[in-house]
């Protein structure tokens, strides 16, 4: 026997948990007393300033772990202010597990007006509204059926990469139940694909291929998101060694192919934003095998997509599209390899043409004021292989995209649900995730100074956990997307944000003798390169490090300057 | 005619809406552009640092004004990282609108997959999850109905007294409609009693007084949150004076009625924890007719309430309840009126009785460490007439109730959503609401470290306004309130914070040349009290001034040292 606690313990333990996120309340103490007393499941509970920013770290956490990622609230105002992280969670695909410790069974029972209810004698309010955003949920309410709901609610969670809610009433937490199940531990469930329609998709995609390659057409292969979250990178590796297509990366999937990977040819952001060399490629190519794709505005160059149905076979975790007809029940986790054995009897020494290398260049400027032309490319030198890189939304999101990154790192980035000040919390969570490997990483931040101001207490837990971030804060006085996506408010005050002294931030929230951090301002280009070329900056492993860099207010990245106009992508209106 | 933007401004400003809170974002820009450009509305718009906040500021400018506050968010993360505050005005009877910027009508009818999307095509989930919370809802589709639904919300929201959601297409913003129902203002509307429901109920009562005064029996009235949410203030006043019953009010409507009113008598906090002197009068009435009662654990004393059903009248906004009888239809709006003028007949010297004055005394301890139990009357001593006072979720909201409040004061404190961190950005609102009165008052904030911690951002919205509150942050490391409540977490790291500099936290998020802020720490009583002792400190119109005080961490106001069990007030079903 087993008490409920240790039974979520254990199998978050057995799926590879080492910390989870939450701010600790009355609701969830007698949980959090188990989380901290029971030091043999190596669990460890790291406390948030608010439940949202916990919620962007245990998101960070899962992202960089390819894992669970574990939040723990209470009833009502907790779980109601992580909501819009866990709502990012469910739009990106993230299986991040919220456990909220709700009033005990006898006063739902009972109807009791409790503290944190609206009154209403209900309490179901909160769940109601979590269901809209999220697929699972287990609301236990007797200790018979709690094992078998925590174990359903896991293995969703994991296998369609899908935020799920637990409610853990207070009276249930230390009840007793048995522990026969947990011998068996939970893994990733990949439904079996129908044999015959998997059979048959096989066939007519290798002979699209077959017809394709005797025309002497070219094939590329695009990866978008759902490849990482859908766990296929391996076998995409495979397909694409074996075949030799040259692969693409759309910009939610960036770094999911190493950018150094010979066959990597880099970023399509559809027909107006792409790099000429990868629009030609990917525009030009008579198959586009398209792997777990994204539809957003941002990921599609604002739904500029050149790449007509009859040139597209679409992989999904659930699903092939090939040239607009539909395969359901036909997934790609055991699609690919086994179309990668028929291609690679087809392919010739057509898929095998070159791919324009991806290089970085500084740009020469005269003025010494900081530029996002300049900037981007100059972060290009200072990233190392292997970095956890965090790119805000707004103009980091827009910068990083053009810019190679090295091996082995890693871009989060939040660029469909795109809630400003999600870096900062994932930034805590990415940190402790890489803390658990041996790989030393550095963990590099991005940020605009409206969205560090929405989550900013988050750097104390960074500073109290000791972790050791890069942080980049970008000073250009607001809002400056809004002042590009919309130009009438370049005359207007609501973008303009109150001036933070930035740099002075790390001493006043929890450096206090000013030991654990080094911040500092940069105005110019000079005064940046000396910093990035000094070389007891930047290590990731001595200070945390915050440099204040300041920008004109109406300077952004070209993509962001020139960002296009809609264009004619069909609507999607099924899940993508 | 008129533009939808300019329709909804026109009806704010006849509400007499000055100020309204929020983010701006790409779906809201355009309406965001409309309120700077149209200075004629005389309606300002207030940019905060994050959504929670905002919603925190408007909730705080509604309940000092007791009337509507307003909130601009965006669709999706914008309108979630909300939620949490516009549960707790529905959870405490707030007026607040919340206006919601979302894709326009065209992009929802395709379905498009845009950003801030889960990606579903569905544009409905994040309203539906605001269904949960609140009542009313105004989803604006098109542009003939605008005019209906947003008089309708609007109405709802005054009326009820209720937060309301209102969805603003990005495209029907700027769209004409007729500005004919302009000329005939909005006014709260108060649903007429049944007649003869209404007599029944007041023959019903007077007979009880009746009965009671005959027998040389007292009566006293209690008052709760909802009169005031309700308006019924002024009836009390009037139902008071012409009988002389003793008048008490419960935690949530401390300063409803004026605490140096010659015939209040105090708080009344359960059985347990009311002072012996309220106690005694409450609890022996013959009578007690209870005024808009709110049920909550804080507010009744955890449930312990001594008050039987046989001895109880309830007056509600919307019923009546007497002895366990309910009438439904008879409202106390304008049942009150007619009561006073049946009562003030029957009522006799029985009914005029002494109450005990409510007295200050600061206590004599030998140790110059500030302990809670010094530091609340000390407080009491430096309150002044015409005072907004902001108490905080945990030991503020315990320690506050003890103490006598000035004439003309205002109490705000979140008892029943007990969302800590709300009064940060409440005191954003509460600032501006006072500001636009002649009557100079102070604003005080008085906020512990962890509840700081979660909002601490919205510190730089008020630097910014130029507003001049004075706040103590209370240091004792940690949340002491879930030390008190848990006590086992006493010896458990999980209740501790991060360790911050709050007196240093002002220059660095605004007040860059120091010119504006004035900030101390206080160690012992000595200090404390030659800070408020001096003249210069506390005006509350020259500087914003912050005040660390350190207590020790297991040190806290009484009742929350010796919150009680939860007691056996019966758990009511219906809405209170």
């Amino acid at each position: 026997m087993i008490t409920i606690a240790e039974y979520i313990l254990t199998r978050l333990r057995q799926l590879g948990v080492q910390h989870m996120f939450g701010v600790p309340g009355e609701l969830n103490l007698a949980f959090s007393d188990i989380i901290e007393d029971h030091t043999e499941y190596n669990i460890k509970w790291v406390g948030g300033c608010n439940e949202l920013n916990s919620a962007y770290a245990a998101d960070g956490y899962a992202r960089v772990k390819q894992s669970l990622g574990v939040l723990l609230t209470i009833f009502g105002p907790g779980e109601l202010s992580a909501m819009n992280g866990y709502a990012g969670a469910a739009s990106e695909d993230v299986p991040l597990l919220h456990i909220v410790g709700v009033p005990s069974t006898i006063q739902q029972k009972n109807q009791t007006l409790v503290d944190h209810t609206l009154g209403d004698g209900r309490y179901d309010d909160f769940s109601r509204a979590a269901r809209q955003m999220a697929y699972p949920q287990a609301i236990i309410d007797k200790k018979e059926e709690a094992a078998s709901k925590i174990d359903r609610i896991l293995i969703e969670c994991i296998s369609n990469s899908r935020p799920g809610y637990l409610a853990l009433p207070t009276d249930l937490v230390t009840q007793e139940i048995s522990s026969d199940s947990l011998q068996f531990p939970l893994s990733r469930y990949v439904a079996q694909n129908d044999p015959a329609a998997e059979k048959f998709v096989v066939d007519r995609i290798s002979h699209l291929f077959g017809q394709s390659m005797a025309q002497g057409e070219e094939a590329v292969v695009l990866v978008d998101l759902g490849a990482i979250r859908h766990d296929v990178v391996k076998e995409v590796y495979d397909l694409v060694n074996r075949t030799g297509f040259p692969v693409f990366c759309t910009p939610m999937a960036k770094t999911a192919i190493d950018e150094t990977y010979e066959r990597y040819g880099g970023v399509y952001w559809g027909s107006i934003l792409s790099r000429p060399e990868v629009k030609e490629k990917v525009e030009n190519a008579n198959i586009v095998l398209s792997i777990g794709s994204f539809i957003s505005d941002f990921n599609m160059g604002n739904f500029n997509y050149n790449i007509q149905t009859s040139r597209l076979i679409e992989l999904q975790h659930d699903r092939t599209n090939i040239q607009g007809t539909m395969f359901p029940g036909v997934g790609m986790k055991q699609l690919i390899p086994k179309l990668a054995n028929q291609l690679h009897h087809i392919c010739n020494e057509i898929s095998k043409t070159a791919v324009a290398k991806y290089v970085n260049i500084v740009p020469q400027e005269s003025d010494d004021a900081i530029t996002n032309a300049w900037l981007w490319p100059r972060f290009g030198e200072f990233f190392k292989e292997n970095d956890i890189i965090l790119a805000e939304t707004g103009s980091p999101q827009y910068g990083i995209i053009d810019i190679p990154l090295p091996k082995g790192s890693v871009l989060l980035s939040q660029m469909r649900w795109a809630s400003i000040g999600w870096t900062v919390g994932a930034t805590l969570g990415a940190c402790l995730a890489a803390s658990e490997s041996t790989t030393p990483r550095r963990s590099i931040l991005l940020v605009g100074d409206g969205s560090l101001q929405m989550t900013v207490q988050e750097l104390s837990s960074i500073i109290r956990a000791g972790l050791k971030p890069i942080i980049f804060v970008f000073n250009n006085h607001g809002y400056t997307t809004e002042r590009m996506l919309h130009r009438e408010s370049t005359q207007k005050k609501y973008p303009d944000l109150a001036l933070w002294d930035y740099a002075g931030l790390l001493k006043v929230l929890g450096d206090l003798d000013g030991t654990r951090s080094r911040s500092y301002k940069a105005h110019t280009k000079q005064e940046l390169s000396a910093l990035l070329n000094d070389e007891k900056f930047g290590k990731g492993d001595t200070y945390i490090e915050l440099v204040e860099i300041f920008l004109d207010k109406l300077d952004a990245p070209y993509a962001l300057t020139n960002w296009p106009k809609a264009g004619t992508a069909p609507a999607r209106r099924s899940r993508a």
